[in-house]
């Protein structure tokens, strides 16, 4: 049994992963943290994690960047081991972050969902047999509120590819400018922006007369805080040091 | 029966027409035009079309800009409609081939196949219903050669959604250089190139939970053969006038 | 302004279509019918359709079919019009519903999605136009739940391609058990169940060496929701008579 | 250089493979096999590998049942490794087969396509670490003059995925008899047919909100003979023993 505090409780993501964890036999919210309290959560709700009296295996932090100062301090001094989700850290925080995997278990994952930890891993291995032989393009879809392009999943698994194949290709972001072929070493990335799209990303390699496609779904942000409660099972009992989603995988 | 002769006749597409001709009990290739002689075609083959002493119903032209004034001038001449098929005309070409349509029939498309006809046809109505809820993108796939992008089979898709839709739509064709939501009115196009991928359009109308597509794609350059021998099955018979592919499906 | 009774306003879609309805200007929600009162809806519940003394223009059920026969009683007493979307109803109640559109607006539609039926209406002209050359497939996904196989949906589709070819295609399920080619009046329809996939369908039109495909996805259950609300704002002052999605469309 | 002895060099995969190999530096096609001899193909063709009198490096079989015994003792008498891609052979034959492994490089294998072979591949490692919690599908799409479905090629795909999975699973290709929930451990297979499509492989593995897929697109029969080529390469100088395809990828 797996007992968590929720930082950030009665937020959206807060709640989602409530309910998750409701179901999950081998895990259970043992207090959450919210400066409000306007929900029936059936654990008790603290306005601040140094208030909170109650002890836990790990906590889940699907805050505010204001409140991640005094909770990586909390973390530090009870040992508590900590998955951080909160997105928006400042430079100083990042470094914060860092710094307090020195001292306990901290996880941070620029992607949270375990098909895509998967799938980039799967790509590497991809890219190292494929590369030589079929070009490599990304194309994602996004909800029409998205503000940047592409999104930092398809940087992700771009980043994995390149790394794959030594970091000698090239992102390729418009083709409508020049007229020219594709270079060998390019991989284009598309973005697709509309409606509510939750999140699609497409690796395509292209060869002579076939094509490979990996191919990954969002279909709801619950994906998001299944793999926080994931993250948190696998950090219980961690040491010291940083780790992330394809720590878990593996 | 169609009675034909192909401009052309030993490239590549003018092979392929060929093939296609000689399996269709309802067109026949009665002569070829050439200035390379280098193929079993089963009909005699002129060096040019002048020299052609062959009557037909219907002219293909799959040849090269070089040969299309004499072309041009034939048709007026005999009164033999015409399958302009080859690309790369000058301007003052272009407004020769429409000089001739004023004379004779004269067949011009953007697009030489049937699929894409009918769904550039159907995206109309569907825009008409949709677009007040649904967000409009368009990506297209196209082999590692092409120097263009997007394809102009795009452009003339994402022209019969706007013409639909009051000309009311701007084109976007890169999302990465700026950090900002997508606009209401706006078609993203993006263009993927890799490997020897004939052609793929892929159309999306997204809204709030739910996404409609259609989607086109060509496995070989046949369908583009296959539509030029349809439009002259057609043309036989036709008055002067330019027609394109809209009437062939009509 | 349409004014709205939703029947059975506490179960799940009852609280969805209150969501869609709050952010709705020219639609509200003026009272609710539920046994159970256990949410703030802002507006009055009653516990039954005959106890509510709040009038409408029309009503919303998303109830039970036990509640179905006074529901409809209230109709014709009163002559509001009802979107009934409550499924599960018995022979002798869907006779019921048509006997009361003949006095009040009832609307009843196999699919409540307004992308479905758009695309169950360009599919008919697709079919007319492409099917002399082109085979037709249906493949659609959903959830690991789902009992029936192939939906209700991919049917309706099927039904809707077939009505406009002269009802001469037979639907084919299994290809496994036979060692025999794909007869040209065949349409095959395939079901993938897996996951919580929402509603996936897939209809393919594949000729020589093109493809037509036309697809819609249904991120999640709301679209139905969506679609009852269109519905309701439609039959408002609408005469007798029965009447489904497709006039909302057209 | 690796040099070929192409059997069955006028048929249609012959010829494929005698133009890939044409472009190839590192390979050539020193004599060709082919009791008809109607092609200009730059290399001798003899009737009968027996009266060959050229030595060749390997020697790729696409030729016909009836000259696998003849082609299986020259290899062994004359230590010749050879590719053998001939389908439709008898129980005897596949056995004659395997025999010669004993003593000579035989290549076999069920699927020829090096796309598919690392599909397989990352296949098996994707269903290790997803099936617990992801529901697996397959989806094939061929021309509608195919006889048997699913293909084989799917078959050999769900297995690469049973056998990582301890052969646990059981495959379904129909849901339409029967009216109840899919089963954990089933592995669904769906055949779409239609009309010139090469050959389409999707594996789809649904989870809670989230699905991945891996798709392979075959659009020319070319990469079966290019598979050839790579076999080929890769088995001049091997030893005595079986390979596949798995051998040349890894």
């Amino acid at each position: 049994m797996t007992r968590i505090i929720m930082h950030g409780c009665n937020g959206a993501m807060g709640q989602v992963i409530s309910d998750i964890v409701r179901k999950d036999e081998n895990a259970e919210i043992v207090a959450g943290i919210d400066i409000v309290d306007n929900r029936e959560n059936g654990y008790p709700v603290f306005t601040d994690i140094d208030s909170c009296d109650v002890e836990a295996d790990v906590i889940i932090d699907f805050c505010s960047p204001k409140a991640i100062d005094k909770l990586l301090a909390y973390c530090k001094k009870t040992g508590t081991p900590v998955v951080v989700c909160t997105t928006g850290l400042s430079e100083k925080q990042i470094e914060a972050v860092k710094e307090t995997g020195k001292e306990v278990a901290v996880f941070k994952s620029a992607n949270m969902s375990l098909g895509i930890t998967i799938l980039s891993k799967l790509l590497k291995e991809a890219a190292q047999v494929l590369a030589d032989d079929f070009d490599i393009e990304i194309v994602e879809r996004h909800h029409n509120q998205k503000l940047d392009a592409p999104s930092g999943t398809a940087l992700m698994l771009a980043d994995s590819i390149n790394e794959a194949l030594n970091n000698e290709y090239e992102y390729v972001y418009d083709r409508s400018k020049v007229r020219e072929k594709r270079k060998k070493k390019d991989i284009g990335l598309s973005a697709v922006r509309g409606g509510t799209i939750v999140g699609e990303h497409e690796v395509i390699f292209a060869g002579t007369d076939e094509v490979v496609e990996f191919k990954h779904t969002a279909y709801s942000k619950a994906i998001f805080a299944k793999g926080a409660v994931a993250a948190a099972k696998f950090l219980k009992g961690k040491g010291a040091g940083m780790y992330d989603m394809t720590d878990v995988v593996e």
